[in-house]
């Protein structure tokens, strides 16, 4: 793709978002819930997902439902208005600081945001996915940046929304789609471009940022990048129920083999705990799996050479099978060490592992973890607490809490940090490296935020304020008068 | 100051943090209004601020009663909480994607906040300013990085708030103050520090921006740098009010010395608006006013050479004179340029001038120089349109406020974009160069929310819950219950 070729991409945005971003509610939730509509009615995606990812029909199946879903959840965000935050203080002539004007501020759409998409939910986080259908609810063109573990599907993806938009009276440009690395940092750069996301790996994610830091007008970068989401089991938890703990730890280190920005990668547990057996027998009931693409088998398979080769105890060895076709196919490895082994090898240990590998590390007691875990775990998506019913009043657990909420954007109490649930509620970001910017979420409708930018008119006619500051709100929008 | 202070002051905030971001609404409401109180009752303030800043007593003792209502402001906006966005998204078994567990949203605290304070607003966006107060509100602990322009006021407005604080209960420590260049920097790349804030030039704004960016866990960076600006009156505005206009402009440009980041930089009128001998005798009965300190002076002196050197009309040729103690005084200089020299001496003729000088620009008509109003003022932290009452549905007066209100954080309609109003609806922030990132407002009670991150705890008993987030609601703050 030429530089001609980039610019006529930036041009189509901002054309694009100029009539997009000026869209009444109704029409643009109807737009989103068209390309809802016309993904579950493709019949080619799942198979051609398939034959990209290795991710299983029932999987795929699930991820297109929960994707309808999302853009359907986001069209009545849109309805709904409250996202706007709209703020109208009226003139106020015996303001104790002097007469002040009427001021009206609401967010409004930040420009045409670039999309760089995931491997590892080729519908939830790619094309199609939170961050794109997040863009088009808060009004923005969007442009995005294939994954190439994902080439057709991309392709079919993005043709079937953009033929929905346009049936739908939006501009067809109003999302598009770019393949290559080059290409994207090359958007990135683009002035065209207000806000970017991006969905991968650490080491992508901060060299997208800095690119997105160091142009001459920087912008928002939201990357959502690497976690290894600790869970610390009690002693009581334990006691209560040791059997269910495994069968979770297992089922969420090895769903979808792995590949999962939530995986649990540390799984705390006291001396003594006597797992071993349990998880290993476990971990040998899992099938193999096959892993996303190439490049994603080939970074597993050193890490796990990695972590095998740093002096721990596996638990259970799994294996990394290469077929005919090249795919590898991978089963669970749980390895364990000892905190102080973990805190001797962590520049070996504490990497996240994308594959079916987790780390089961034993403590003495909640006391002497505590401290660490905050210098270990500096910033995840996730983190989880298994405690039993009578130790929820135990100050130990009530500090172990507080710590995650200040590494984590979600803190789980119970239960497993995969499978995140859409919802306004949901929090999915956290600390870096998790994120490159914590302030924003990239599960759930509170994603639309990043793709606005608050604006005050000032003593503006009723007929030039945009339709939610208007006193006839015509669009039915929320509105706090005179708020503090 | 030493490695050792800076390490003594992180440690220090760290500490003050981890105790004052626990402390409840109305405690943390009453510390806010023992600080207010402790700087009006203060009877030094306004004489060590007159000798080391030059503005006058009445402009003073005003800012002093604005940074007060300011921190008042805050504590209501803490004893509300709507800030706290909280969202409660309660379980639910027949969740259409499978059963949802109990997830729970809201801001908490971000961590210690440091801020760079400006040397124009010795109070208002000094060590008590807006940023502080925000961050003081929004939970955080905060070390101010004091501006060299005004130490002596610095150092006893903290020692103020430190004793106010410590006297409402708080950490002496939620509040610190470091001097110096270097020390500023080796805090904003200290782990410790979660935020930073800033108010100044684009070119400190920009290298402190680009520190915190570089980090090795990068955090955000509120940077207010630049801004010009632009004015736009129509013919029909002249027709109507070009008294008005003349006395409004010539007032907003030389209040404080037009050392304001809202002074209007550009006023664009009309060929033949027959101004210039209004515009000459208004700005010289403007009164001699002392510019805040010699490196302000330097600057201004440089860049009002530059302009002058740069082949423009003279409308008003102003003075800088030094007196014996090295202080410069100076009187409006208002300078004249069609749009297209503009245009060709863009370069020359774009940037801020920090001082009493502003360019009048001649347009021919409004559809040739709405296209050029995008190209030269890409960011602003205001734009102000000034039209007759009978163009208000004129389309391309809308299509001014539109383009307006994508390149600048408030547009006005009629009025002077100095004098900012402290308020829930107010936006003081804008695109690059305005701010370094702009979904900020440095002024009004939506300024807390850059302090915040959010977090979402699942499936957590009642104990282990921050209290925004509890059934019982012990602060009574607004939750949001299944919402969209």
């Amino acid at each position: 793709m030429t530089t001609t070729d980039i610019e006529d991409i930036a041009r189509r945005a901002q054309e694009a978002h100029a009539a997009y971003s000026r869209t009444a509610p109704e029409a643009r939730a109807r737009a989103l819930t068209a390309v809802a509509e016309a993904l579950e009615a493709d019949d080619q995606v799942v198979t051609i997902a398939q034959a990209e990812t290795g991710l299983s029909e029932a999987r795929l199946a699930g991820e297109i439902k929960r994707t309808a879903y999302q853009l359907r959840a986001f069209a009545e965000t849109v309805r709904d208005g409250g996202y706007l935050d709209v703020r109208i203080d009226t003139a106020d002539p015996d303001f104790p600081l002097g007469p002040r004007p009427d001021v009206r501020r609401c967010l409004l759409p930040a420009g045409p945001v670039l999309n760089f998409a995931a491997s590892n939910f080729p519908f939830a986080f790619s094309v199609l996915g939170g961050d794109t259908a997040a863009a088009l609810a808060a009004g923005c063109a969007v442009v995005v940046k294939a994954h190439p573990g994902h080439p057709q599907l991309s392709d079919r993806c993005a043709s079937l929304a953009s033929r929905a938009l346009t049936d739908a009276g939006m501009p067809a440009a109003t999302i598009q789609l770019v393949h290559g690395q080059d290409e994207g940092v090359e958007l990135l750069r683009h002035p065209v471009i207000r806000v970017a996301t991006f969905t991968g790996s650490v080491r992508g994610g901060r060299a997208l940022a800095d690119v997105a830091a160091s142009r001459p007008d920087p912008i928002p970068f939201f990357g959502e990048l690497g976690s290894v989401n600790p869970v610390v089991v009690t002693a009581g938890a334990l006691r209560e129920r040791a059997e269910e703990i495994v069968s979770g730890y297992v089922t969420s280190v090895s769903g979808s083999a792995g590949q999962l920005c939530t995986k649990p990668g540390f799984l705390f547990v006291p001396v003594g705990h006597g797992l071993g057996d349990a998880l290993r027998a476990a971990a040998e009931q899992v099938a193999e799996h096959r892993l996303l693409n190439p490049a994603v088998s080939h970074g597993y398979q050193q890490r796990r050479d990695d972590v095998l080769g740093a002096g721990v105890d596996v638990v259970a060895e799994g294996a990394v099978r290469v077929d005919e076709d090249q795919n590898a196919w991978a089963t669970p490895t749980l390895v364990r060490v000892t905190l102080d082994e973990l805190i001797a090898g962590r520049d070996r240990l504490l990497d996240e592992s994308f594959g079916p590998l987790s780390v089961v590390v034993e403590y003495d007691d909640l006391g002497g973890l505590l401290p660490q875990l905050a210098q270990l775990f500096p910033g995840n998506l996730t983190a989880t607490v298994h405690c039993a019913t009578d130790e929820i009043s135990d100050p130990q657990v009530g500090a172990l809490v507080q710590l995650f909420a200040q590494h984590a954007g979600r803190v789980l109490i119970g239960g497993w940090p995969t499978g995140v649930a859409v919802t306004a509620a949901m929090q999915h970001g956290g600390p870096w490296p998790a994120t490159t910017n914590d302030t924003g979420t990239s599960v759930g409708s509170a994603a639309i935020t990043r793709l606005l930018r608050p604006v005050a008119f000032q003593s503006a006619p009723q007929e030039l304020l945009p339709e939610p500051l208007r006193d006839d709100n015509p669009w039915g929008v929320p509105q706090r008068r005179n708020a503090v």
